[in-house]
């Protein structure tokens, strides 16, 4: 019997990381996305890399795209990013928002499961401990599911790829804890929207306070280089 | 009073002209998305700039992605298209489906949307006169709404952009004439799947079957360059 495939986005952060070693744990044969689309903190792609191969994924596809050219995010353009923020899910929508990328991201890997027969697709979305983005949201993943449904050929003949995204409601300290129990190296992950070229964090943007919380309330010691 | 904004998904080919036609004439200052993804028939792309040109949209985008890598189609690597088939309807989804690629275009409109506050998305999908492709569905075009809606800033803020397809419903037939009315061009227009670096066309694919019965039954005059 041929072996289930499955599609994971792979950002080079945590969330995602623990999404492929869900995936490989489930027996999946993995192929790993992960998009360079002109983000600052361009060592995640690298990282991406490295989380992979430790994951053991069959294939792991690099794809360029270009959102900087679409604007409207301080991580793909001008601005600064929020620092020091307490509760970053208070508030409006902040400006490291990037305009539909999860939506780009899942119609890519909806595009490559139809082409490889992928039968589920992980995306490591969560909006529990999270910024706010409208597309971490449990309505964004269903919606996305109606796509698979109808819009694919897959979806068509009955038997769409599932979209799963099974950090949705957990808290960030849990999922430390989970990627821990699948064995996954935190070291190699980075999650700062300002990394610099060596991986090395700032510690104060959204995605570094959320994850030093994770650590602290995990109980478990942060592997995170800061500068 | 700011203008407002649509983003119209532009591919060379007679129904998208058409959306871009309906926009201009409906008062929107429009930004045209033209796809260069690897298609064989890439003079397409040359013709979307002829016919932005002539729509006199405000901004025209040619977006490079490579869809030629996910593979799953013939319009993107090997294996022969279809001819002479009397009805492209019927049967199972042909080989010229890609996988995906309306959702990854209408995710990339909503992206440019989100960044450009536009309010409306069209996309020239047919499921009338067509290949029986899955994401030129009615039921595909509303999920892509519930996305609108789930996954993007407007959306979250209860402004979420309109996914207009004001052709599905329509006859080939029916949407020449309307591109008639409409004052398009349809000469700059080129809808074969193999056409040549000049645009001409093969005559014989169901994308020159379905134009060339549109123009029989509309009792317009075919401007297509058959080779």
């Amino acid at each position: 019997m041929e072996r289930k495939r499955a599609i994971v986005l792979l950002s080079g952060g945590i969330d995602s990381a623990v999404c492929g070693a869900i995936a490989r744990r489930e027996g999946f044969e993995v192929t790993a996305l992960t998009f360079s689309y002109g983000q600052r903190h361009a060592v995640e792609v690298a990282r991406a890399r490295e989380v992979a191969f430790a994951l053991g994924v069959a294939r792991h596809h690099i794809v360029t795209i270009d959102l900087a050219s679409v604007g409207g995010s301080v991580l793909t353009g001008p601005g600064a990013v929020p620092c020091d923020r307490e509760d970053p899910a208070s508030g409006p929508i902040p400006p490291t928002y990037v305009p539909a990328r999860n939506t780009i991201f899942l119609a890519y890997a909806l595009a490559w499961a139809d082409a490889a027969g992928a039968t589920d697709v992980f995306i490591g979305v969560n909006s529990v401990d999270w910024s706010g983005y409208p597309d971490c949201r449990p309505e964004f993943i269903e919606a996305m599911q109606r796509v698979a449904c109808a819009g694919t050929k897959a979806g068509a003949e009955g038997r769409a790829p599932a979209i799963r995204a099974p950090l949705v409601s957990m808290r960030k300290a849990e999922i430390i804890r989970l990627a821990c129990s699948l064995g996954v190296d935190l070291s190699l992950t980075v999650s700062c929207y300002q990394a610099d070229a060596e991986g090395r964090a700032c510690g104060r943007c959204d995605s570094c306070v959320l994850r030093k919380r994770g650590f602290r309330d995990a109980g478990i010691a942060d592997p995170t280089r800061y500068r």
